[in-house]
Formats: C-alpha cells, sequence, structure tokens
C-alpha cells in the first residue's frame, strides 16, 4: 500500500519477507539490536498476542510479524510523531491486520488491556540511565536513548503486570546493566531464563545482552553460545547472515 | 621441605613457580576452574589479607601466593582429612608463613578473624545445589561438589560479614547459577563489577563463571572478553596456555 512520505523520511527496505520501514533521518534508526531481538523472540507462539514496549518507528513489531504467527502486535510508542510514522509503516506493509500502533505511556497500558492478558512482550528500551552520558539535543532521540520518560524498573514492572502467568518477555540492552536487570526481574517475579551474549568479534567484550525471562517460572536459566557479529575479516558472521536472510558470500 | 605422602595420595607439579600440590587419588582433585580461580584473582593487592572458603586440597591459596604479593592467605576447610592434606602440600612448597590452612565451618569465622578485616575472598564453592543430580557416594567429593554444608547463600553471606567496605571477591561456578549469584551478592550489598564467562570452544555455551563482587561498591559492571579453552583443532588457546605458564608450541 502506496503511504506518504514526508521531506526528512526515507524508506529502507529490511530485506526479510519484503517488508520495508519508514524512518525519519534526523532521528534514532534502527539497528542490529533490534534485528537481534526479533530473531531472539522469533519463538513467539501462533496466535499469541504481543506488545513491544517502545516501538519506536516499529521495527521490532514489524520484523515479528514476518519471523511468528503472532495474531495481534502491538507496539506502544510514547512520542506522537515516531507512532505516527511506525502507523504508516504498518500500513505500508499491509500489516493493519497483525500490528496496531498504540501512541501511549507505557504505564497506562494497564487501562487500555487487562492486567495478566499478554501472552508476550518484547522490547529495546532506552539503554542510557537519565544521569549518564552526554545527552542528545534532538529531543526524539533523548527520549529513544535516555531513561528519561520511562526507565528500566517500569519497563519491567509494566512487563510483569501486563504479562500472563508464564508468558514470556524478550529484551535487548547493554551488558552493563546485566546487575540491574536480574535483580529487577526477580523483584518483579519474572524469572530470568535465557540470555545470549553478542560480541563485536570473538577478541571483544559483549556490546549487546539478548534476555528471556518467563513470569512466576522456576529458576534455571541456560546461557546461549556466543554470538559473534563480525569475523576476523571484518565480514558478517554466518550466524549473523543467517540472521539477515543472507546467504553467505 | 620433605612431607609424608600416603598411600592414595599423589604429587602433583602445578608447573607454576615450581609449586607442587598432594592430591587424593579418590577424592576431588583439581580443575581447570582453580587455576582460572587464581588467575582472576591475580590483581588482589600486595600486603593483603586472603581467605580462600572451602580451600580443598589448598591448590587456590598455593597458586595465588604464587601470582601475588599477598601477606596471609588463610583457606579454610570443614573436612578434616582434605585440611590436613592441604597443610601438607603447603608444608612441601615452604609457604607456611604466607598460607593458613583452618579446618573450620566458614561460617564460625567471625568468630576467629573479626568482621569486616579481610581484604580478599576467593572462593571455588560447591556447584551443585544440594537437592539436584546424582550424589556421589564418596563422602569428601559429596561435601566438594555438593550444598550439604554449605550453599551459596551461606558462602555469599560469610563473604559479606568478613570483607572489609570496599573488599573484594572472587569467586568460580557454573553460569546456570548467575541469576541466583547476582541476586545474593546484591542481597548482601556485594556489588557484582567483573565478569567473565568462559567457553569450551567458541561455539560451545559458556561452561564457567568468573565474577568479581566489591563491598558496598557504585553498580557498574564490566563483561569480560571471552575466553575460549580450546581452539578450532582441540589444542589449549594462547590465553590457557599463558594462564598455565606455558608458550605455545
Amino acid at each position: 500500500m502506496k503511504v506518504e512520505i514526508k521531506e526528512d523520511e526515507r524508506i529502507d527496505d529490511l530485506e526479510y519477507k519484503n517488508l520495508k520501514i519508514i524512518q525519519n533521518k534526523n532521528n534514532f534508526c534502527f539497528g542490529i539490536d533490534s534485528v537481534l531481538l526479533s530473531d531472539f523472540a522469533k519463538e513467539i507462539k501462533k496466535n499469541s498476542t504481543v506488545l513491544d514496549l517502545g516501538t519506536g518507528n516499529g521495527i521490532v513489531a514489524i520484523l515479528l510479524a514476518g519471523k511468528t504467527e503472532a495474531k495481534k502486535i502491538v507496539g506502544i510508542e510514547i512520542q506522537e510523531d515516531v507512532a505516527e510514522m511506525a502507523q504508516r509503516s504498518v500500513k505500508m506493509n499491509n500489516l493493519e491486520d497483525r500490528i496496531e500502533i498504540i501512541n501511549e505511556n507505557i504505564k497506562k497500558l494497564k487501562n487500555i488491556f487487562g492486567k495478566g492478558t499478554i501472552d508476550s512482550i518484547v522490547t529495546n528500551p532506552p539503554y542510557k540511565k537519565d544521569n549518564t552520558g552526554s545527552k542528545n539535543i534532538n529531543k526524539n532521540k533523548l527520549i529513544s536513548r535516555h531513561e528519561v520518560e520511562c526507565n528500566l524498573e517500569d519497563v519491567i514492572k509494566v512487563t510483569a503486570e501486563m504479562l500472563k502467568e508464564k508468558g514470556s518477555m524478550y529484551m535487548v540492552h547493554r551488558p552493563d546493566r546485566l546487575v540491574d536487570i536480574i535483580d529487577l526481574l526477580r523483584k518483579y517475579k519474572l524469572e530470568p531464563k535465557e540470555i545470549k551474549l553478542v560480541y563485536p568479534t570473538k577478541i571483544k567484550e559483549p556490546n549487546l545482552l539478548l534476555i528471556k525471562a518467563v513470569k512466576k517460572a522456576r529458576p534455571f536459566l541456560k546461557m546461549d553460545k556466543p554470538l559473534f557479529v563480525y569475523d576476523e575479516k571484518g565480514n558478517y558472521t554466518k550466524e549473523i547472515l543467517k540472521i539477515y536472510n543472507k546467504e553467505e558470500k
């Protein structure tokens, strides 16, 4: 379906099942973290209802629509202009029957859906603590990257409220927040069940963390094989090419 | 110094600064975890007082005496016969001025040393929960491997009691206990500051976890580069050979 594209926007091909996305050139554009998160969450079951907390331009919701048979994926975005752009991407991909974009603060979700009604939640929350690092001047980037509108605890608290018992959450974050993440998940009875660390290369420190938690599950953590992004020659590894749905050259 | 060796014992060369250890062939013999733990803790400062909780045959205490300039390393071992054997290894290495072996339950340590008096603590605690897995019939192996005499919470609680403020603890454990470890460390105000994952090869799940925590430190976690034990050909990697103080062939 043809949709309007604004002057400071561009359309990017997701190179996956012909999916496309509209991005604002000046704002936060999607990165490998969104692609890895949607791949990590691809076990989400048929006919599930899924929330994407802080959907941004809708990248994770759109990729999940391609990778899973979830019945309904609802992307929540607090920024009105960003939510409106995500809505156009949904329309462009003819995914309006499966993806809904809601412009709302995640803290208000319990007024829209009932508590304990959601099968799975995915989230790529702001990585930076509100009081750390240099803040971007662009307000959109600030909200996407820093915990100004909602912090890690808000995201985890809302997840615990909204998930059904044994419902699953999938999050991507920075490894340096692992301790806070685990501490908060346990606090809200979301048991960490699987962690995958993403290393730029096999001689570098990990720079992304994928974590799955299940509401009120019994404790047992699976630590996955390492995922390396680049090989020794600086090319994408086989594993990454597979996630991007490309063959090795 | 020459010491008595019993019939079911053997002397192993640690191939590090001419250090040796006595091991009982029927009991728990040291493995790569002890070697990696002593390497991970080698930053322990000059003139420190160090406790090794559950020292077993004394391997970590003896290696640390070689790798650091700690003034005093005290190995605590609940099993009388194992503690006695560790004591002979200390004597054999002429390390009696720097290493003391105490046959005691770690829960009684506060009666021997004052609370909050220790600079650093190292520990390679039993990995298995008391209620899990097949238990070894040999009583020594049972106590070394299963949480029958003390569990993870006991080890962490004692560590928190005995360390000075800003004192450091270094632990080796299994990755599947990461969530419990982080949860308990935070509970007892020991902040996790560094985690190193050990992978058998670069296509396998990690099987050991090294973690450093500092008493009452500010939160910030450093996730280390991955440590691989074997390369694609099944040989030790350069990093492991370096830790074992050997040159690459």
